[in-house]
């Protein structure tokens, strides 16, 4: 089951991080771009060639000390098809390399076509009766709540078949989302706590033996101070964390995420942990055709500082 | 813009009509699935190319009648790449067949990830700096307004320098859509007259000469009684009316849905268009070698049938 996965390789690594591959071709170094603008010419083509290789190598340098990766469909969707294939083959490798996969990409729908969404990034596809095939199969899918239960059902029910887990967005990272997330209700309660409420009711029927449910809830690192009221309100939930480091959430504020048990959140770094050959911090130490060794060290900074401020080693 | 290409066309055509291509391979005819699963083998590519075919007959049998087209994304993704570049085409042959493209994904996210979203739909990507490319550029696209403005402010942007259009979730169309979207806040007002709120306030800057803007609400045909409230809240917003047909939407509650001038909503039907060599109604006028004509049929009735409610010819 997903949740007990991921419980067990962040206990294993000691490292409650997941890492963003949220890629651009900006971030890409010169010398990858070269090779493959030399080969496909200056296209979505060259460009997603690029990117692959790219992720490949963040990979290789992070798959032994962190659980899990976090791909960001929408930069794979503006490469076209090419870059779709560059996530697809993304994907498989980090599930090669044994990584768990959080497929970044808020889908929901009404029932029929959210069971469609969870086909494409959960389950699997019939083309006849009898042979089925998997699309972009990750192990966990960020979804959006905004349409109450009948667009999250589908996932839940395909997770309880397939064993694996969702993410739904309860309070985002981002300066707005307090214009509908902040609203308060006629009992009192925000908008964000309803939802809390609904993902802990839907998440009920996905507990792993490690006490924290499959279905689990993204609460930025920018809103700490809702984090200490979630953290009470769900405490079986386990919350993605987006928003620590390039959008301004502080570590400092990290362990109000957490449980008394050192567990219950995941942490992302995205840009910082792509870009950190380009950082004041790592571009001295490392060149561009060491970006890997950068963003490894990245990787391990980040770990700790995590691990110290929830009182962790 | 696309609002003002949109209402030309609804005028011209004298429909207010948009059908869905939802495609399930189920929905293909037996005649068609033969020939490519006997090329392609029982296979993704073997789905993925009886749906663009099916799609293809589907379009040209009624692109001389109805304004536009809308694709959702999760269909085509459940077949992975190949479903992928399915859409791709689908859109390119809708596009040259004069149809206007509403890409149905309902995409959101923080602000950088959204303008990914909005290059890949809505715009262009750059892969160096003076070439750029289009991935999935269809003229509009249904977004989530959960995360408030910062969101959907990369899909306003692109839409004012490349004329495109975007549609809001307001109100949804299934059952559990009373949730979270009809909460009632403090101030009285529910959640979706919030976001009805703020779509008119997105909407302000992208009027077109029509006196609609090219931000537009997505209000189901199954809660008349919400969009009579809606209508009057948002006067200048063109809606996007899913939930017709299939859903249990009827036609007689549809004139609720439009301004005194005739104008101010689109009608969405998927299945009852897609599948209409199936239904009750056509299966025995047309088979399944017509299945087009049944479309073609289908369209013309469902024409009549809405402009009959609103009291149009």
């Amino acid at each position: 089951m997903f949740i007990d996965d991921l419980v067990e390789k962040i206990k294993y690594l000691n490292n409650p991080s997941v890492l963003g591959l949220d890629p651009m071709i900006d971030y890409v170094p010169e010398f990858i771009k070269y090779d493959f603008f030399k080969t496909f010419g200056y296209t979505l083509k060259g460009a997603s060639e690029s990117i692959l290789e790219f992720n490949k190598t963040l990979i290789d340098s992070i798959y032994d000390i962190v659980p899990a990766v976090k791909p960001q469909l929408a930069y794979y969707e503006q490469y076209g098809i090419e870059g779709v294939r560059a996530f697809e083959e993304t994907v498989s490798y980090a599930k090669l390399k044994g990584l768990l996969v959080i497929a970044d990409g808020k889908r929901n729908d009404i029932g029929s076509t959210s069971e469609a969404y969870a086909n494409a990034f959960l389950g699997e596809t019939f083309v006849t009766q009898n042979k089925s095939f998997t699309a972009f199969k990750s192990d966990a899918l960020t979804v959006n709540p905004y349409l109450g239960v009948d667009g999250i059902k589908p996932f839940t029910d395909i997770c309880k078949r397939t064993g694996n887990g969702i993410f739904v967005l309860v309070k985002t990272s981002n300066p707005s989302s307090v214009e509908i997330q902040d609203l308060v209700v006629s009992d009192g309660r925000t908008i964000y706590e309803n939802v809390a409420d609904l993902v802990k009711e839907w998440g009920s029927e996905l507990m792993g033996k490690c006490g924290y449910s499959s279905v689990g809830a993204v609460v930025g690192a920018t809103f700490p101070e809702n984090a200490v009221k979630l953290r009470e309100r769900m405490p079986n939930t386990y919350f993605l964390v987006p928003g620590y480091g390039a959008q301004g959430g502080s570590a400092k504020d990290l362990a109000v995420y957490f449980n008394k048990d050192g567990l219950g959140a995941i942490i992302n770094s995205s840009r910082s942990f792509m870009c950190a050959y380009k950082s004041e911090l790592w571009r001295n130490k490392y060149n561009e055709e060491h970006f890997g060794d950068a963003s490894r060290a990245e990787a391990i900074r980040m770990r700790d500082e995590i691990n110290s401020a929830i009182g962790g080693t």
